[in-house]
């Protein structure tokens, strides 16, 4: 599979990463909008989702970039972990933030796997 | 297995036990602390780290606590989703910040899968 | 779904029960068996493979058993990790060695994700 | 660890390459079989389980092919979908499908992941 | 949290689940949307990508069943292997196919775990 | 992100960096401990962790190494696969050792999916 590039997109892909460049203010489109393209539904579809759910809200953007890097180190995705730690840097994200970070995704990884093993039930206080 | 009540717990185990119910201000320990209690090493070096990476430091206890339900539902641990969406709602997580909160976990679970079923190389840029 | 108990299984699931019961000297299979034997080919060929891979080998069983209970945990699989703990129990696994497992599983869960997080490359060495 | 070539291996590892690769109509073997070859059972086992999972039955091959790519992207195992990819190509998979298939692994770990994060129940109808 | 019925949801979200019971012709909507309506723009912007993902195209919706069915599983999410192992009755799916269903994404699973164990390079062939 | 080499190591860093050297008899330290040194209390916390699980106990350094092993595979984590694999050959851990606990862990990957695909419920006996 190769990416598509701006030059040799169709119409509708180029809409898509016209917005992109726009609502982002980048000169080009990363490689995940490049690949999903091959499937123009899949690149149309995920672009408005992604634009609905990272806009802020009750959650700040760098804290959706945190917690998109949480779940993508915690499902081992390297183009993710590499992607969205760029985008958190860019959000605001400090090193410090990032230490914490990774440390707080470490240790849920661990006691999730200590409840999980001794079969801890949940608490009549949470149901 | 079954948890670790205070009354019978070794000295050991009460110390902690006591630790975690003034740190917090609460009543009784929950489960997970009662179950992994069963192995006192454990239960004494995961509460010291908890401790350590939970507290306030560049990120908000709150922001730690979303990260923590991120990499739960990521996980699927039923015991600890649980236990940290109410530890997140305590900490001042609404329901609107819960609904963003899920929402930005599913799309990055989606988005993790398009990057690596077209195997998208990372960017020079994010190097 | 429900269970194909003995007495309405197929000549040859009763062939896959009874070899079970007796190369582990019970007196009735597990739900597992029970529950695959919906496909007889999956409960031939599983338990095919299960007698040859937890077979003594340079590896003895016991050590077979706390790999099975270190991969359920991992997968967040209930019904694995109530099985295969007690068939560990069976093989000589004491509450302290329970405990040194899950305190392994929890910690390589959790460095696993310091390493992904952190992007650490591979050292030479262990190319 | 290295792979094992057709020059250098046993005989009981050439009679396995020797199968796979009449029953595949290829001239060599893919590096999946010289490696797990270092361990001469799980070569054999591995094998002969694939040509039953994988024969033509009530799911045709290209179903098959198209359900161990739903899998391998969800584990994200590189080399999986890689191979796998290639695979249902052979079998038949178009462009068309291959962005069909990659949108429904996309939104099914989406969806997982909301079901998880509002735990929601079992309706009864699906008890 | 709790479940929104029909006759308390705001007129959006009934709107929603008026449009699932019309496409779907049935009488009430699953648990699944009626939790994940606690945030009525995730209800609505899931079931628009879902219509969109599972109608009928290169894929049949079956076969769209069966991957979802695959990754369910792969995700341990005990919800989604409930909910969708029923649709994919509904569309079809018979007690054979089920089970060779199961049986391709246990070996899928295995095999993943055998390729990231020897760490097995990509053939040329597959790049 | 780039590593801390030694030199340029702060104080508390060396420290660690020392330790780890006299207790593991190696002229420098990899990778691992080099990135997560980029936030100092991760890299003392982590290691006083694993000098306290990896400890001799009443499971031997081989068999913990073997676990650790068993969960990387699982978690498909390529650096952690890559470094544990060779621990556990210092530790004693031979070619057929390997063999028999990558089956295991396949195997085990495999049957935790014909439990959930099936949602086989928990025997009595294992309550």
């Amino acid at each position: 599979m190769k990416p598509i590039e701006y030059a040799d997109a169709a119409p509708e892909v180029k809409a898509v990463y016209d917005d992109i460049k726009e609502k982002r203010g980048v000169p080009d489109v990363n490689n995940f909008w490049k690949f999903i393209a091959q499937h123009p539904p899949t690149l149309a579809r995920t672009w408005d989702s992604i634009k609905d759910v990272m806009a802020p809200g009750a959650l700040d953007p760098l804290v959706k970039e945190l917690l998109y890097v949480a779940v993508s180190v915690t499902n081992n995705c390297g183009y993710c972990v590499a992607s969205h730690t760029a985008a958190a840097r860019r959000a605001g994200m400090t090193d410090e933030m990032f230490g914490e970070l990774i440390a707080v995704v470490g240790m849920a990884n661990e006691t999730n796997r200590l409840a999980v093993g001794y079969r801890v039930p949940v608490d009549r206080a949470f149901e």
